[in-house]
């Protein structure tokens, strides 16, 4: 069985403390098999980083936008691959891990801008004759800690914009599909990119542990659930690092009674059930205003998921794939079952769909239900799985109330066609993304991505303009010269 | 005795588990003494911010800084008060408290600014029909706790700028010189600000705790000694805060052999023993690159130290007062000790000096120390006093080596007239603020103040525009509106 | 009878080569009489201008601005005399004076956040070894001709943002109500600026045509009539100087069916008769889409007109003052008669109101006309009265047409809840401030003024972010340094 | 003979008044024919343009981006081509032509950011519930007319900013080397270009006057010679068109005493000689501080230029090739008359070189010509051929005060090592890019470029962000919604 290794100084080893399984969750079967790195490794990878700095730091700006340009290009180059890899090991549909790769070669673009977007602010006469100017100039290694769910658009998320700025880079991806980030590590290095600028190894707390303490790491970018962003942030820091650590979330979705039903149920359906519902920001409450709005809105939505279809990755015909280990399918399950014991409405249920051929995946199919409350372990907990709840309140100050009281600040929307509904929602909703009349406001790469309470920890969100300021420390320089010089003459006969 | 309080609410009071004495160092007399809060009273100031929380955040950026326009004009009106206010609890000079108070003001009216610095960013069709802007809200409750150099000018640094963001604030100045931040307090309410929006806790360990673990309390900036800030940065982040903690320095001066050496000579004079030395930005290094550098250097230290005055704060003709404690002035003899002890040359010895009419006064006049290497106690710590050390070293690479070598990285200065020394000095040494022939690089208000390394832990620096980015978080709305709707004319007879 | 003057060099004189009566609108009485500047006295002027800009443009911008700072204060201090000094001359409301007065202080806050506004752009290492950055430098004296509407606020639109990028300036204020801006450019002096950094003639087409063609003015900022902007930007372009000239408008609101019609109707008698109608920004056309919208709105418009109140400007019941001049009134009412005669219902008229005690001013009511159509003089002109146009039209798109074929597009509203159609709107009309649900879509003092099409000629908008990158030219700097120098150790032995 | 002639709405068509010849001025010979465009034409592609527009301005900016993305690549792969076609028709070397293609792939590189350049600005709560917001919108139709001297590269200055701007854009190219332009227009469609965004007319007077005159066309970007710079500049804005003309230069480098004189002769010979002295930014006056300095420059380069070597452009072993035309390298031998006569002296003399096998090509050789004055013609105008003057002067003022007094302020540089004398040099110069120790201080393609004084007519530069600004236009909303909607619940009946 084929086993997957690391990417150090541009060459591929596998050096191991043990071996873990990598499934096909679309056939349950085990496939190949991903090398742990054992600290030794992982310190070879920081060391390697950290000699390839000083000549990364040093290539001007503009060449480093190079390696993005010509990458975007082979990214381009190679979708169908990647999606392939992706789905093999992820689940997720071509059509899906295609959104996923758009994503993020529009990251890999961004960071083409790289030397607009790395200009200092320059000031002639602070004082008389003294002139002031600030630098963002790199910080030396920095490393990222990627989740399954995106296996190769969250580590674009970090690391494009990492390099640009002058930065080197350890990835440390998720061990579940780690087939894809192996990959497209591997196209950039065809794009041109240095030796030990950017390395890879896969493990698992060890390697983590490695990252978050060793001292020549000057920071570290994390995405995954809140308990581990909320480890990951206090080592880091307690370590002298500074981090950004994006948890987990429940994303509310307020549906007021002058929204575009049609418009809102068809969106919901993608935003809910789209990759499973394995997204950070899928739409996983939607919250009616008024039982009218809720009861159409439940029977667009059960009506419309009657031709959802959930099978394997690589069959076009279907809208998802299965979860991404057996262990995920039965916690999902788990929460369905404990929504309907607690008194809710299972609407459509997905529990052991029946996907022919393929008796050994992980699915479960589009889940609806209704009449959730904020009491239920349902609604309070990230399911990261096809379910969509839906809880019936009276005002939009309750919807309103709902999703700022939960601790997750992620995403969050509203569908209406009122102006000032959707104003006063997005001026004090506690959220970070907010969608008027979109599901999943995921910002464009120019933008930067991030929640709010315990959905990331840290100053600066991922990507766009943040990341600049992430990857990069202020160095600003006073500067005066001393007046009695060779303009005056005084030095004229000097240089003979 | 007269007690010094806290300002809690836009009300006095004088809540304490023990009181602590605040002296009079000029003269080393108790003056009055401080409050130190109880957990209760800090949890109660705590409470205050966050009820004047919504309606400030809600009150426009625009209104926001007028305050500060009116803060400016009471500042200036009442600069006398305010230097005398510092003078005898810190016991700087006039002349060195008006310097501390300009650069206070300097950072108010930088705030002034608020509504062009808070513009978020704004793209029309990110997709066809979508719009999407990012704006940066404000945090909540925010606290600061500031160190006794500078009582009022730091506190300055970071409540002007997180109260025009929209954020409350809670700050816990220096138990040692309380009574000027108590004052200029009072003047930010004369200014027009709401009560509740700005309070200041005095107090010890145990109020920095309550700041640091209360959930109530988004985020914390703090200056202080490196122990300290550390285990500021790592318990505000432990408990999910945003954090920027500012520690100790160890600032280097390369003099080169083309430097013009009168104007570094005076500089340095300023620079090393004003107010003496308990600056974060004092130059207590100069590093001499070629012994005949050394050697006039020296000399022409050593001559210009006969006419240094070391005194009380309130006689204009003394060029430094004392140092802030019996304590310090203890350790920072100690210091000169072990130089001495550890092979160094005491060139001009300031020591137990003769301050007339003031004999228990913490005094500790300039001291240049030549022949200091490395390996002393006196050159790896922060002495925080009047003491200048000389270190001899060969080339300009030597001389890098050693700063990139120390601990902390705070400010840095070269002297020279070359283009290219200069350039290459600014590129590649491991400091925050790097000086051209200025040997205290504080940034002017509009750009930022940060060290690197151990003297600063966190992503962001402290005022200027980093400040903006600190004290508030982005929040990114990404908007579509349904299309069939008023404009086409189908809701034509909804109003009637 | 006294005599208003010029300001240059910091004094008063009254060179002139004849005089001009300044009425008093409200009683139609000649107050005042104002010297016409010959061209000797303007080329005097530039020339003081001229000889003011090199200390100017030297002194560090954090100085120029401390003006502001003082200036803002002093403009409050004397807010009575000043809102005094325009109803006497212009004719407007105390309460109308206080608004423009406060809209001007806005823009000299503005310019006390100069040195932000003033950063260039800095780029290390644009290639190996090679720095560049770019400066925003002075031009040099640069013009203002202001027009008698906002004989404060426009200039105050100018000079301060242009003084604090460190231009100097002659202003040629309106000659109908010249006394307070001599007034407030006493206060500018007062407030510390240098003689001759800002100056003021009063004067005629000769002055103008001295500022245009006079080689040592750089750059001409002018806000008045279209046919006069265009004069005034092909003359000084011609002569190689930058411009921009505001010109006229022809504002239309659209009322749409779902409009809040009490807000429209409240918002649209201030946006139409404050200040007489003599505002660029006037709201002169309100498009009714559909009948029922239009009778509902003409019925309510033409009920609060009952209360509306034209008279002297200094009795504080009075909703708004006389026009400017006698010819002014004539021309209003000759307006007025054509669209009756042109067909259009004339549904509250104005013209020849009772205004007791008054017999003399210059006076017209608020007038109110319906059923105009395009095609009528009175809605292809500016009319520049207290007149209200109520066009009639079927559709929003029939709506949009009207505007986007108008010769002006300086300001325009539309009065929805919809968020749809408010986008639709904003995004694809053609004029430069659009509202939505405000009347008077006048941008905030950090944001620029600018309509489209025949309203302005030239590429940056006055005030805000715009004025900055108008009064001052780029300057890139691009740097190495050669490499074997001190730093090498090569020049050693030179300074001795 | 082949007729070059032009794109219109994605297709070729030869419409024309004339044809005028092209030559290879390598061999002197006539090569092809270029047709000139008559009125008609140069309508019918403005009216391709603006039927394009809406459809173009309002694809999403990300989509206009990709289209640069692809035209990158392309034109890196059809790099030799396109030195081909530089070469054959203007003369210059394949190394020259690859330096100017890179230049504008750098353009076009910096297009593909537009989707962070255009962000406009926002800001939440202008007042209470009133947001405010600018957006930079496309202008429309905007036209080009660019020199011989680079016919790839100053087209790509305007072009691809304006269209990922959103504007669509009609170029006049040279008529002296049309191929190359052609060429990379054909490469812009298969890029994916829409047929009408892109449009391409060769022509004469009666085309630029088209241009300059009609209405469709909202602004024009200009480079070539002064004189018609400032027709273009008043025409165009006597037409109410935005406009940027670039004109002539005469850029001097001082020599200081204490310069790294092997540097500086290195790099003033291609400074000078390269592309045979045909551009804006050529350093055409080498001015010496002091006599020993000026002996040793002259000695210096008369030395080096002996290696020089002029000839075709199609054999590496050259320097620099043929001038564009026979007159113009008639009236370049006429310049170094002139000086000769006025009593220069021509120390390297390059009249009638001798080029073998290219008898009737129209070549000078580099020319030195030493003690020239500023009372010669040689020295006053822009020769735009390889001639190096020298000018000898005493002191840095009197050299700094030489080029204050030149008509234009285009480039400039100064050779020395001291920082003072650099930065007291750059803050002063009266030029608008200015070169430490960088003869040719062209700015990147992410900083803007123009010059001062009569180098350039109009308020922004060339490329980079000052062309964001120039080829749109602010639209500033203000926003407030009516409080009374769908949020309290008032219409919850409405939508059924």
């Amino acid at each position: 069985m084929s086993i997957i290794g690391h990417l150090i100084n541009g060459e591929t080893t596998t050096e191991h403390t043990r071996l873990q399984d990598v499934y096909n969750p679309s056939t349950g079967e085990v496939a190949r098999q991903v090398a742990l790195a054992p600290k030794a490794t992982v310190e070879q990878a920081i060391a390697c980083a950290q000699a390839a700095f000083p000549a990364w730091r040093n290539t001007p700006v503009a060449k480093r936008a190079q390696v993005m340009y010509r990458y975007k290009t082979l990214l381009e180059e190679h979708a169908d691959k990647i999606c392939e890899l992706v789905g093999m090991e992820h689940g997720k549909t071509a059509a899906d891990a295609k959104g996923e790769l758009t994503r993020g070669i529009e990251c890999v673009e961004y960071a083409c801008g790289a030397p607009e977007l790395l200009k200092g602010e320059h000031s002639r006469n602070v004082g008389p004759g003294i002139d002031s100017w600030s630098e963002f100039q790199a910080l030396g290694v920095v490393a990222g800690i990627t989740p399954f769910n995106f296996p190769m658009m969250v580590p674009m998320w970090m690391f494009p914009m990492a390099l640009v700025c002058g930065d080197t880079f350890v990835l440390k991806p998720s061990e579940r599909d780690p087939s894809v980030t192996m990959f497209i590590a591997e196209l950039l290095h065809q794009a041109g990119l240095p030796a030990g600028v950017f390395n890879v190894v896969n493990g698992d707390k060890e390697a983590v542990d490695t990252l978050l303490t060793d001292p020549r790491v000057a920071a570290v970018s994390f995405v995954g659930s809140t308990p581990i962003a909320e480890y990951i942030y206090s080592t880091a820091t307690a370590n002298g690092k500074r981090c950004q650590a994006l948890g987990g979330a429940k994303n509310h979705a307020i549906v007021m009674p002058d929204a575009d039903l049609d418009n809102a149920v068809n969106s919901l359906l993608g935003a809910a059930f789209g990759s499973s519902g394995e997204r950070c920001m899928a739409l996983s409450v939607a919250v009616a205003v008024g039982d009218e709005v809720a009861n159409k809105l439940v029977a667009g939505l059960s009506s419309a998921m009657q031709s959802l279809k959930v099978g394997a990755y690589n069959d076009p015909a279907n809208d998802f794939g299965p979860l991404i280990t057996a262990e995920q399918r039965d916690k999902v399950e788990m929460y369905i079952g404990s929504a309907e014991q607690d008194g809710a409405t299972v609407v459509v249920d997905g529990r052991q769909p029946d996907v022919a051929g393929y008796p050994n995946g992980f699915y479960v199919g589009g889940t609806l239900i209704d009449q959730v409350t904020p009491a239920m372990k349902a609604y309070q907990e990230e399911i990261f799985g096809p379910v969509l709840c839906v809880v019936r309140v009276e005002t939009m100050e309750q919807a309103m109330q709902l999703i700022n009281d939960h601790e997750y600040g992620n995403g969050t929307c509203i569908y209406t066609r009122d102006g000032e509904a959707a104003r006063y929602f997005s001026d004090h909703i506690l959220v970070g993304m907010v969608g008027i009349n979109v599901p999943l406001p995921v910002p464009v790469a120019y933008h930067s991505f991030g929640g709010w309470k315990r959905s990331l920890f840290g100053d600066l969100h991922a990507y766009g303009p943040d990341a600049v300021r992430f990857y990069t420390k202020r160095k600003t320089i006073t500067q005066r010269w001393p007046s009695s010089s060779v303009r005056e003459g005084v030095n004229f006969s000097f240089p003979s």
